[in-house]
């Protein structure tokens, strides 16, 4: 039997394309995805965050919750969430937008630390139990993403433990060592 | 409870890179994903064939079988047999491709018509009990293709009825009225 | 004969990527194109960032100067000078970039309000002699830029007036007016 | 001064998208683009052949003439003149189209030996006086492409040596070896 992390609850400071907060809790018997990205990242520009607005419109009628997630580590000055807002303005960015809590210790966000997040782009899969199924640095193909995504998605939602053998426990790909942002992403 | 259709065998003439003939029934337990092609089909090329050689290179190790179509129901003197291998060599195609049998009544070749295909490029996705599970035509995004093969991928192999409320039991997409070939594909 | 307008000089109030301020003045005898954007635009992210970039690196060796214009006309306290810089950084974007000066009296900056611009991303072409021979809002081919700068680059760098008759005296593109920001660009 | 090879005159066997044969002679005054290709290479049909089409439609006002030239090397048998009719109709290709004449000795036809081509896709571009300017085997950016026309199209007609200085008399773009056909191409 395989075992998963239980994902840790968000936390976040603000949010954006939503009035009330979501949290992780609530959205048990749901596949959720999470995309943590900077809006100065150019991978996650050009690549990350177009994928993730497909996956919010593709499954709005689904158990499926998208979440962004803006996990600032470097330039925290001009990324500010005035400029997030006119970001996601700008680049008509549809689902809810967490802004990750700064750390009073160190460059890394909370929760990108909880989640130990390599950099950006990163995509979470949380199952409809709230185990975590991918953490992922780096692109993701949308032929990957989709096929986890339905994969999860037939999933019962009240089972206490999956066993889910066919299913990838951790992330298969490849986490290289980058420094800074390339057309992958921003490493830490 | 929804009923699919039982896909029917397919009445092909020839095969380009398997040394032995595949029948659907061989396949019963796996997903099958056929791809209705013409080599002179733009849509085919540029989007069709690339996405069909994705999914059998992702899905190599898994219960997912890709084979390729070619239903020629037009300029059929120069989309022949060895016309088609030198474009898969080309190409670099490499899996399995069956030549539709020609029809000696009208221009549609029999695996074509017996499937009620529309024109090129079809994507035809078939569960592990050998039912029709999506049968479209024109492109479709590699999140709903993934989507589709993942869900399918957790059906158990050996009931003989699905119930599968969630899943498409016929396809949602919008089928247009095509004069031959655009940039969508080639209509009959 | 063709007359052409003097392109006035640029009114900037800081630059990136460069130790000392241009002037057209000083690049009298090259061709210059100018690509006014800005940071949020994401027609310019796409784009005209990239092609103005490719422009930069083709003709390095040759008379023709590159530059940047980072004309804020939305979200002024958001896409200030830091921002730009870890931007610039973030993209590697390795052309003189000038910081357009804001007004006193109103949102479009000084030099963008002189070339009468009618948003982001617009492309500004000057000839040998200071001429403007293109001013275009929103997108134009990579083959229609590359034709228009190989012509410029053949005429001669010191006669007073150039007849050109068979080149734009003016933008042939249609000039949409659209609202903010699409997939074409922001206009004002 | 720089001295340029005359195009040799092409040898064809039959012509597409034209009612009458295209000399090199008639077009003397023009600048003229030939696309080197074949039907069954990949980054003809990716690349090239879009690109040669936007050349045509770009300048068909203008002293530019586009012909493509099908220069069979390979699987002679399947691209006839029959298939590339069938290829050339549904790919919507407007501009005339030169069958090489294929070699009573060789795989290689008669215009593709006598230019001295490298594989497909080739470009060639000849200058108003019937020059060779660019023979180049592989791909080609749109910058650079739009930029050597653009230079072309401002020399006069009607001189007998062009000195021009400032322009390449050969291909600067690096040409590998390549076994059969990639991404970039099909190498004799």
């Amino acid at each position: 039997m395989t075992y998963f992390q239980q994902a840790p609850e968000l936390d976040v400071s603000g949010w954006l394309n939503t009035t009330t907060p979501i949290t992780l809790e609530q959205l048990k018997g749901q596949v959720v995805l999470i995309h943590a990205f900077q809006m100065l990242c150019p991978a996650c520009v050009s690549h990350g965050l177009p994928q993730t607005q497909a996956v919010h419109k593709l499954f709005e009628n689904e158990k499926v919750s998208v979440i962004g997630l803006h996990t600032v580590f470097e330039h925290h000055q001009v990324m500010n969430k005035a400029a997030l807002e006119a970001f996601v303005s700008e680049y008509r960015l549809s689902f809810p937008i967490a802004i990750d809590t700064a750390s009073t210790q160190g460059v890394i966000p909370k929760t990108m630390h909880s989640y130990m997040l390599r950099g950006t782009p990163s995509i979470i899969v949380i199952d409809k139990q709230g185990n975590i199924r991918l953490n992922h640095f780096g692109r993701i193909s949308d032929l990957e993403l989709g096929n986890l995504i339905g994969q999860l998605l037939t999933e019962p939602e009240n089972i206490s433990s999956a066993t889910s053998q066919d299913l990838p426990s951790k992330s298969k790909y490849p986490q290289k060592s980058q420094p800074n942002c390339d057309a992958e992403g921003c490493a830490i």
